[in-house]
């Protein structure tokens, strides 16, 4: 079953002008960009969900991908020849990182027995795989929200018994992710939200969302795990309403239960479409509101309203993108995990390779872009000179001053400001020169 | 002029049964709804801005109403009209409450001291209609977007003098707003967000905005006002992304700043639908986190993208809308502000009439509705039993229990919970026979 | 396991008084509405796909209902056991029509000999079932979207085979549809549509499946069938552009092949939504282009932008679809099949009660609240009145002239046509009388 | 005032290296590519309305721009001002062609006669001006939206009057085309649709607008006008619903109407994407239904849902849209208009240039890109090998048979058709080598 990629061989960097469908032409990880080796920046995952346990289904039809370890049940020789293949993925994609839900990795569970035998069974082995091919754990997570009983939420269920259950698995799999040496823990609360307000108390949800969160972070410091705790944020789907909307909206329920400085934020590019905003929005929001942490690498069909976990092709938007992460401060324990899936018709082995060879290289060259823009300096002094007077005597008066007191300065002076160009179009062109 | 409306009587309630299109039939301001009257409960106030200063225009053609006082040019006497006919049909409504922009109510002003002068000039008038009609204010605000030198937006902006300039016009709108005894005062960030990031520091424009909410907190307090300062929250119109998305995010934003306990929301029902949220969701966010201040009634086109503002007439929409303020406590000083304007074929006198009736008595209805719906009690039942579990032993025991004793009792005991329906199709006929 | 229901007794009207949560409040299937009994106006029909077969799961979680017919292999006795409790459940709801696709109702076959011996058997249970509990057939369609073989479309797939096998089971349906005495034939195109314009030929797609389309009606008048064939729109999803995107849309092709006089419409609310469109537009549009033919009834959540096919509750809604319904000239083969789902978490044998039971009495509501409008008489003397120029004897004149003329009489006239009041508000009010 | 753009010197290609911001990188007119001139290819305009007329307001604010001819009354000197200043910027660009709506070029009249006199008077002096400049009219327009007496449309307007009055202002605005030697007419019907279905009928305004069509193609071909008449799609604002909904539906309508030859469509980005559409969907559905015309380039803002009209930026947008237009064998009259207008805040005479040389660079460099893609030939090869079964003999035998024919061949070879990847991944890798 390793067999299963065996006609692929590592991919390797090759330049922009090879014409092997099977290499990199902009992601050559030893080469130094603004101070630090492309891998060292980035810090590529691919995940094991779409790529090792989706079928292929969705909403209209039944699995199209004939996968090996998908043929029987899902039992622990299964669960192993899926880690085996995966880890040979990883090690012909080259990339440094990997990351995995629980169940994910595991022989299907019947009970609270079951699932922690077999998640020790998959963490031992998954160790062993760490240690023969060198790949690391970018973040773990627990997936409380594909079985049945997480139908109304896990942490914001309304029944204490699936609280408790949800709470096992979070502490498995952040025990786990500790003992492989996991760089981050993440929590994507699938059905934390409502479908109806009329059967919801939002309040008691938040609450116990809240302290839910709270201890998480209480274990992970009683643990000694040192990784940063992320939650990722969505709008909409599974759950009409999801209370991560976005990140604005994570950084202020983290000030309400006062973990802003516990816990940062996974970004994914097409949960940020479907909240009605871009991708940089997200990281330029966390950014200035100092929670950025990690990012889920994909896109969405703007024109459809569901996540549809593309693979990211766009060198336009992972340039922007790149740009708020440097002016973020870079990946500190983060890095850019491919939480994408190819097409349902992309059935064949090699598709796989296809579409995480295409995004590697996208925000490779979104890297270049944005380090050549901000090493041509332009766009950074436009900004500074529009924002100029803020360093001025008048600004600086202003902000030393209260309501009455700047009212008074604007009588006084008889101020007439004037509007200035924002350059807009001439900043667009700029940023077109370097793309 | 101030005959514009004589052909029209002063609206009465009638009764459902009634046949006159210029009589109310559910709004019986002194009919006593769960132990208020509807008046008290209500609290309806109609706006200078789309009813009386709107002259019919959009983006794609020019003004189509012909009122008289637009016929020349914006002059003291002009401005005195306006508010003259507007009494009259504040009066006309019956209704207890206005609500206004400085500039609403004012001559066209060409500098800070013009400004001043003329809005002083219109506070005179306002307290004087006030007197003599039995009006009130439910709130003021600054229009610190409209002018072209708040292109850049105004707390926001990059210019520390356009800064200044509107803190005048806060700074003078508030205390015009206290004089006049308004209940509340209200900031809509207009132009408060970005066109582009690429010219945009996200970081220093949160902050002076912060400031400056920061400083009408303090001026508010030193003048004695002691009504509301709300925030208003829009996700984008006119600019691309504002500040103030939704009611999650500015709490987050009051957090930030400490301003949590001093600021609530002003919530509009067209911009709840443009964040991609229901109208109920925004009032029940806002109770949750305890930061629920007034209302701008309206509604939105759900298939375009852009602020319709049209009267509110879905009772259905009304009756979850209500459930979810009198959950939140009912409004304190808030109350229901008609920020809605007729279509722009609407161009006749009376048209202003039903597009006000039309709205009062779908709130009225949706209270009416609410209520039955609260003193029936089915639905606070279904919620009640829906969240026993954590009121009894194995809940509290979760609740006292850290993050590894939780997952130490469902190991021990084995638990595996089963999913319970959620009952929505139930609920939604139940709801459906109140309406 | 016909006993799954055994707890709940036939649904009968009672009333709006009735406090039965198990009765009908508004469907008096007796009762004579704009001079048709409702029961012959509103042509109910309940569907098996997303009643009997769909598990409960969705993309981000496994099924969570427990039918027992579904708990091993879907063999010939595993479709047999359907079947029964799915006419026991029509029966129940009292309502005269059912609509199926080819694979809800039979064993699940491996090869095209096992599809047409599975559904042969299949059809000789259905017509006993008819024949011993009075229900008929509103609809019969074939499923040619869900196995993976169709994952590229079918009559647009670019693999003749895959054409060729959906052909058989068109062929198939058809005649059983005949056989059965199905009043109508539905085409609903899940994947005829395209993921990327670069793999796609669109021309030779949309030829092939006008092809296709011919060759239904052709087959249809060759075994007699006098039933509607009827094609049902829908923008998007599961492909990211599916080609019968709208009403309109629909009507262009049908011109295009010359079927415009033998092919309408199953519109549904949901399809209408995603669309951008109000479920009303679609209904009045087929209305004007002659194409109306049947409805599912379901609705969309307006803020998430994938199909929720949720059961319609809102009679506000439906008050609007019906006045279109009756102007489009009411149903002649069509009916209101319930094309909706219960949430995933409404998992009781129950809900499916509820769901189906609230959909009719707001179905019916609708109906009532429609003709209580049209016996007004005021919208449509108001819409008369709108247009009535157009009798007059200028606008006869423009109609007879050419542009030339038109434009001549607007010069020797030297018109100043003036903007008259639209009256939307005082419309919506009236509106709501009878709501 | 013709020197107003005195400090900007004549836009010349430099090439991709230059440093001049005023230049262009990409647009090089007389380059050849796949065996045209760049020039003659993309056939580049600009517009009166958004860069001469509109003065930089919107909903909430008021016009930003300070242009010397905006400054008194729009009399006939300053509509001649207006023309001089916009022909030195046609020129400045050097592009060859300009576009205009009647009410765009003239004074601002307040009868027929005078707008008949205006017209005139503006159309003498755009001869003089086209002939001293060498630029060329791509086509001419009537605005029958922006003045208030078709708040209720123009062709679907209910009063004939208001129909007789556009029907004047077409036959001159075609007339002027005519004369000027414009290659294209354009009909926009910006308020043809309907604001609520309570008060429209639907059949008529549809019957009423097919005949107002017609006409006009009767009128062009009266006069010997040898341009094609062009239709633009837009699905709404500022109507809720518009009749042009989007291609498939124009199509449609020209069908039901005997137009679809007379008639094609002039696609514009925002309005593609405001329908739920790409704009390469656009422009291949335009193509494969035969209707293509021409393009007005723009672009929206995706996360907002109304018409933001900036300039393309977007290689990667463009390079597609390119490749389609070429599919659909290019231009023939139509050409690439600039519908686009600079940001409220680009208030700089020099922000017009900025905006308009990076459209055109932008657009040049998806014509290289898409020119580069069809020459390296891997993606046709890719979509010929997709459907090569068609030319088989299977599938010959396929298109041959009828229904039944088809399902026996099916039946007879137990066919059984496997699924094959689409490579949708693998393809997109290819289009980024291009981009």
């Amino acid at each position: 079953m390793t067999d299963y990629f065996a006609a692929i061989p590592t991919i390797k960097y090759e330049g922009a002008d090879s014409t092997n469908e099977l290499a990199y032409r902009w992601y050559d990880k030893d080469r130094v960009v603004l101070g630090k080796r492309m891998e060292d920046h980035l810090r590529f995952a691919a995940c094991f969900w779409h790529t090792f346990c989706w079928p292929g289904s969705d909403v209209f039809g039944a699995g199209t991908f004939d996968r090996p370890w998908h043929r029987g049940a899902n039992d622990s020789a299964a669960a192993k020849a899926k880690r085996e293949v995966a880890f040979d993925f990883f090690q012909k994609l080259d990339i440094p990182f990997y990351c995995f839900h629980d169940v994910d990795v595991m022989a299907e569970a019947n009970s609270v027995a079951e699932h922690r035998r077999y998640l020790a069974e998959a963490v031992d082995h998954l160790e062993q795989l760490q240690a023969s091919t060198g790949r690391k754990l970018l973040w773990g997570t627990a997936n409380a929200f594909s079985h049945p009983r997480f139908a109304a939420g896990a942490a914001t269920n309304p029944d204490p018994e699936v609280y408790a259950f949800a709470a096992m698995q979070v502490r498995d799999a952040l025990e786990a992710t500790h003992r492989l040496g996991g760089a981050n823990y993440v929590l994507w609360g699938g059905r934390e939200g409502y479908e109806t307000l009329a059967n919801t108390d939002m309040k008691t949800e938040l609450d116990n969302f809240g302290a839910f969160l709270t201890k998480v972070v209480e274990h992970k410091h009683k643990i000694g795990f040192t990784g940063t705790i992320l939650i990722e944020p969505k709008p909409h789907e599974p759950t009409k309403h999801q209370y991560d909307f976005d990140t604005a909206t994570v950084y202020g329920f983290l000030k309400r239960y006062g973990l802003e400085d516990e816990v940062r934020v996974n970004i994914e590019a097409n949960h940020a479409t479907l909240a009605g905003h871009t991708f940089e929005h997200e990281i330029a929001t966390a950014g200035a509101l100092g929670i950025f942490g990690s990012i889920d690498a994909n896109r969405g069909d703007p024109q459809n309203g569901w996540d549809t976990d593309q693979f990211p092709n766009s060198v336009e938007e992972l340039t922007l993108a790149m740009l708020e992460i440097v002016r973020a401060g870079g990946f500190t324990t983060g890095g850019f995990n491919f939480d994408a899936k190819v097409r349902r018709q992309s059935i064949d082995a090699e598709d796989l390779f296809h579409g995480h060879i295409g995004g590697i290289d996208v925000v490779a060259k979104g890297l270049l872009n944005a380090a050549a823009l901000i090493e041509d300096g332009r766009l950074d002094a436009i900004k500074a000179e529009r924002y100029a007077g803020w360093q001025g005597e008048f600004g600086r008066e202003v902000r030393a001053s209260d309501l009455a007191g700047i009212a008074d300065l604007a009588v006084e002076r008889a101020i007439d400001p004037r509007p200035r160009s924002g350059k807009q179009e001439r900043i667009e062109n700029i940023v077109n020169r370097f793309i």
